[in-house]
């Protein structure tokens, strides 16, 4: 095959075959396409998309360039959750704990952060002790007895993956829902997961910033993984404010910890039955979702669920103590808060100028080589909608320097205060 | 500036500003934006192509990225004829002596020919001695003493338009308007001309296979020629079969001279007639191109386009006896005739076949490195719409190899005989 053809085939609205597909990846992973064919061929994907057919070669093609987990000698369905990514968005932490409590096996391959605060593994890190990186033996070992690990990567996954996405980074061809799906998908396959739910964010925060994109997206990669066999099921949540009350590494620990126990901000327990349900019906402990949902929230009454999270504490090294003594974990210097200049309500709330601040004060990743500060991050004592009075506190940011003028500056300059607010649902659209 | 942010600027739709595209230019010509950013931006450009703005600014950039000749020393306007190639296309030979016959200056910057039959400058160099590598100053003593001159570039013209084309070649983003006309006016703007005829060749052999994306392509030429400060028209000609009756670099001199002595073939004759007058018109030799026509049609009765052809292989070194004697350049060894094997009238005659069995039989490069049999080539007895009867000969190969019987078969399939046939007007559009 000439890979100036194929270019020329896709340039010209024509589906590539499987094994076109399969050329192209293999060749470009082993060196034998050079990148600038592949950046060719990857805007011209970009205008002219790819069908079902031709996504779920890509995905596969990706998958199989690296290490495939295979947990098929864990008995039960295997069930996982992926978000598409949005400021203070903790939900796996406490969704994990609550579906594993309903002795649903949830064993998740997570990531680290870059940009914003820090990812799931990052916030887990807050937890002296906890370790992220086991085996591929001591991770099947937990799920087969914890029900739920949250860990990184054991193998290779998908370098070929890796290696399109930084050529996508600098050639303006990251946002392709083509591209992004099955990018996202060869990574979910290549973790030998049964049953998938998918929160894909939209609005100001998130990727996609209208509903109807993340439907489009949610749709595509619901497809990409029902063609591999997977039971696939997808919510659109809102991310124009961040989510639940706290963001931040410890902070996101915390959060997580008060609703294990009873004491979560409204819209994450939302979010976490919204995505729960699906989970819970899949694996087959629920005949339908309205049941499905009282399982769950039972899980967090009962104190199961809290359990189940210490469990994963100590199975994966970390010190269980955090639960009820928060003070064993980093703890910001300074408190300062961020307060209203006038009274109304909170009408704007730009979670990606949240997730800039809390990046500022070193909660993030501004490169991949970049240190996270667990201590620091921002907590919301307003959500959108919510009356505010001047000289009321909106935030409180946590930070180790004594100067966040500059922050400050920067959040007030992203926040609005109206005599009306329209608050969007949490809820878009349930796939 | 950063080029991801050009090419997500120009991939959304937005025009670049002169100062970008002079950016992009300087930058990949000097190796700071690497081919797989070029590329990328290449196929944004096939996609969402460029307005005059932006055609005019990368013509420019590309042109001053080389040497620009200043030919303003020599009186005159001076004109030159561009074509986007064609098979059997030798017009440029017989046109530039009819003109500089009627004391217009003509000086041409040509091309050798890769693919197909050789290039202007390939099938001037069937006659013995001609020299196509002039310096500078011969150029300019020739055009100011004989008026023309038929030369290869005489500095390093355009260096950015050879780099972008060569990644052009490979990435499938030759056939972009914007490209394509940004490319050949920017060596065209370097040569120093002050009008100039295009030559868009349309149908099967050309590279625009509508009469209408034969015009769009010269449109878009014309706006950057006139953006530039240069007269400008063009001709959309038939390109569905080759143009006169020889095919070969030594068959096209002896057309060329047989034209010049008053036996050229009808549409070559009439091909030259109507890119000449409006190069008569815009050097002011004529008030109208009626006149023109007229004029040039005398510079061949009289034989003075003729002299001014003995004249210029004179200047250039060559043997002008070879317009009296054929003999003087490369003969082949064998004539073989295509024989018609029914009787009816010509429906097809593949120009792109015909220009295929030409190089097969030695005629053109299919690569740069190939050397050229000048000898060689093929002589049509027949036209499109030509009554012919079984057994007549269609065509004669000149071959320097006995068995031509896979040149025989390939253009036997490319030639159709039919009741009726359809004949394309020569000129399709004048603009």
């Amino acid at each position: 095959m000439k890979m100036v053809e194929l270019l020329m085939k896709k340039r010209n609205g024509s589906a590539l075959t499987t094994a076109e597909i399969n050329y192209i990846i293999e060749a470009y992973t082993a060196g034998h396409i050079p990148d600038y064919q592949m950046s060719a061929f990857l805007m011209a994907v970009f205008f002219n998309e790819m069908n079902i057919d031709e996504r779920t070669a890509l995905t596969n093609a990706m998958m199989q360039s690296g290490d495939v987990l295979d947990l098929s000698d864990i008995p039960g369905i295997k069930v996982d959750k992926h978000s598409t990514g949005g400021v203070g968005d903790k939900t796996s932490l406490p969704l994990a704990s609550m579906v594993a409590a309903l002795d649903i096996k949830v064993p998740m391959i997570s990531g680290r952060g870059l940009g914003h605060t820090g990812g799931t593994l990052d916030k887990l890190e807050s937890i002296p002790g906890f370790r992220v990186d086991l085996s591929e033996a001591e991770f099947k070992d937990q799920i087969r007895h914890v029900g739920t690990a949250i860990v990184s990567a054991t193998g290779d996954i998908a370098p070929a993956d890796r290696k399109i996405y930084a050529l996508r980074d600098v050639t303006a061809t990251v946002d392709s829902i083509s591209l992004i799906s099955s990018s996202i998908m060869s990574k979910k396959l290549a973790t030998g997961n049964d049953a998938l739910v998918l929160d894909v964010k939209t609005g100001s925060g998130a990727f996609m910033k209208t509903p109807e994109a993340s439907k489009a997206l949610a749709e595509s990669l619901i497809n990409i993984g029902e063609a591999a066999g997977l039971q696939m099921r997808a919510v659109i949540s809102d991310m124009n404010q961040p989510l639940g009350r706290e963001i931040g590494n410890r902070l996101e620990i915390v959060e997580t910890i008060e609703m294990l126990k009873g004491q979560g901000p409204d819209d994450l327990i939302e979010l976490c039955l919204s995505l729960g349900a699906p989970m819970v019906v899949m694996a087959g402990k629920a005949s339908d979702e309205v049941q499905a949902r009282q399982q769950l929230l039972d899980t967090l009454n009962t104190g199961a669920a809290l359990a189940k999270f210490e469990a994963m504490i100590i199975a994966q090294g970390g010190n269980p103590a955090v639960i009820d003594d928060y003070a064993l974990m980093p703890l910001a210097k300074y408190d300062i808060d961020l307060k209203a200049t006038q009274t109304g309500k909170i009408s704007q709330f730009d979670a990606d100028a949240l997730g800039m601040a809390a990046l500022a004060l070193g909660g993030g990743r501004a490169t991949k080589e970049d240190q996270i500060d667990y201590s620091v991050g921002i907590t919301m004592h307003k959500k959108l909608g919510d009356a505010v009075v001047a000289g009321e506190p909106i935030l409180t940011l946590h930070a180790n320097k004594a100067d966040v003028s500059q922050e400050l500056a920067d959040l007030a300059a992203h926040i609005e205060i109206s005599k009306t607010a329209e608050v969007p649902p949490l809820i878009h659209f349930v796939l």
